[in-house]
């Protein structure tokens, strides 16, 4: 199968990749609460180019019309969630293609003002898990592939999107991760979380493992709070067949370069990908399972929706992903905006947990994040 | 007394003022719920300079220990409310100088690079009150006045912040403005609020109201839900004795050029700010008194929750102030979050009012500003 699948362009084979990982996750979660409502399928076209489908869930409010006609879900194991892929292409402003071009040497040379905008090709799965139980974590992943195209040929709606004419691909690059967010720590489920991680990266170079858990603690970090936004996971972006700066400044593992010794062709990361991609449920579904029963009071549902509260300054204030997709014409607002929890809170100099908490161990944490597996 | 005053510096007059203020509305809303708990005086110093004083009201969560020791207070006409000053000094580093730039000639042929960081001080109040019940609108006012100085002369801790020594002062300007933001539209009081509003500025040029409103509309505004934050109030912002650019693309009001005729000198404009001030409590407090005892539904507290996590999505997405005080090192985090609602919601694909609804109707008023008052 993988010889004929590498006769396909690579937008295609991403896209069938992130629709089967779609349905495995869905069905997923929604096998393990059985009596909870399914999760609804939203398929949508961009006008100005693709498509995606949103699985989401929720529960209806008490007080909604909705309510009336189903039984009450109070007691559901997610509290909401969403599970969606886009697979979309257009065009990229001037300034958009400027900014990509200090990540990506074969973008340098290119004169942009002189060429204007430049099609782009853009098909990724993106997923936040929002669980009732306060024991039980958020969760969050997201895998992506990015083409920027020649002028040569215009992109035309109709056929699916990752069959289309394409120019000249000028460049492509693979990003993506996946990261936990408790309310409460757990060290066996984070250590399990970052074994199984570990575990599917191991057969892309010693050094992925690594260099994704610390870029993974960089990037979800919430610099006005001097906090983590959770216990870690995996993190990279703008990942090609060029030398990449932040594997080359991770120096060498096990005497070869972080940066020689990773995936480099387009093949290579995309199966990089996948191994990382179908770890997502045995990295987090058993851990859901079995938080999932803990009894809880109303101050531990307190503490988690002050932490929820982190979370929505993380998302709406740093995060790349959500800020380009709400500052992009036309991009759909509630897709970008399924990784919000249902609900929130903050509170004025909220009390974050006296010493010897439980509180305060997670609050610990996420200061200084930890070295979970070797 | 005027003309006494008149003989303190600028800095001096505006921490005087804006003490004053903070006082009288706190003691408004102390007035309003005589048996709801204090507002709480919180006095801070930053070490990089400056002082502030934040006053700030909550209830303990139920599961609180400090609740605990107190009656429960479910029914305070207040859920959560902020009043703050703040008199801070400082250097500004070279990029935010540059920024600045744009809005004022004194500072256009400073070279920055080579002055590096300047001093500057800043004097504001702030506040933001969100009241429990749904049907009396959250309700925003920020008042403030900003120097730079040259580099002659430090700026040291010790003394009161308004009264340290300063350099030649290179630019000086006032901003500020107070809006309105209901979950239930009630026309009567979207008039009130800016009649009020109006007639407090009436003293100081025809052009003046209409100018304000119709920056506050432009101003706060959710490009990415194509709607506005409120129904509108007033705004402005780098207001000093230089032609301002708002004020010319407005034209002419009765014969008069709206720039010419606004208020100029920096005594003329801190009168109009202390007019507008001080129109405040007569502005709001007699909506939320009204409002406040209107019975309301489970439904309606879930239309509110789902509004204020619009509120949360415009402060931490696009207002300058939050934005800028989240990247500002050493700034006071939870005094510059204090505007956030105690709670938010996020629904998928919420449903945001059939035709016809009450929900529909402040939905319709949010994505088409009205002229509430001639």
């Amino acid at each position: 199968m993988a010889t004929l699948q590498s006769d396909k362009p690579m937008r295609q084979q991403v896209e069938e990749y992130i629709s089967t990982l779609q349905e495995e996750i869905v069905a997923a979660f929604e096998a393990l609460d059985p009596s909870a409502p399914k999760f609804k399928r939203d398929a949508w076209v961009r006008p100005q180019g693709g498509r995606g489908l949103s699985c989401v869930f929720a529960v209806p409010h008490p007080s909604s019309p909705a309510a009336a006609q189903q039984p009450a879900h109070t007691n559901t194991v997610l509290e909401k969630a969403g599970v969606n892929i886009s697979i979309v292409h257009g065009s990229l402003p001037p300034a958009a293609v400027k900014q990509m071009r200090a990540d990506h040497g074969s973008l340098k040379d290119l004169d942009v003002d002189e060429k204007g905008a430049l099609p782009f090709f853009a098909a990724g799965i993106s997923l936040v898990i929002h669980p009732r139980n306060p024991h039980a974590p958020t969760v969050h992943a997201n895998y992506r592939y990015f083409e920027i195209a020649d002028k040569v040929a215009q992109a035309s709606t109709g056929s699916a999107p990752s069959q289309q004419p394409q120019g000249t691909v000028l460049a492509w690059w693979f990003g993506g991760g996946s990261d936990l967010t408790p309310s409460y720590l757990y060290e066996s489920d984070a250590a399990h979380f970052h074994t199984t991680l570990r575990d599917a990266a191991a057969s892309h170079g010693a050094a992925l493992y690594p260099v994704l858990k610390k870029w993974c603690d960089e990037y979800f970090y919430i610099p006005h709070r001097g906090e983590a936004r959770g216990i870690g996971g995996i993190f990279f972006d703008d990942l090609c067949d060029e030398d990449h700066k932040t594997f080359s400044a991770f120096g060498e593992v096990g005497g070869e370069s972080a940066d020689k010794g990773r995936p480099r062709s387009a093949e290579a990361i995309l199966k990089m990908v996948k191994d990382l991609g179908n770890a997502f449920v045995p990295s987090y579904v058993p851990i859901l399972k079995q938080r999932s029963s803990t009894p809880y009071t109303e101050a531990e549902r307190r503490w988690q929706l002050l932490r929820r509260g982190r979370y929505v300054e993380f998302n709406l204030v740093y995060d790349r992903g959500t800020r380009f997709g709400l500052l992009t014409p036309g991009a759909r607002i509630e897709s970008v905006l399924m990784s919000l929890p249902e609900e929130a809170r903050w509170e004025y100099m909220s009390d974050m947990g006296a010493l010897g908490t439980r509180e305060a161990e997670v609050q610990e944490v996420l200061q200084k994040p930890r070295v979970w597996v070797q």
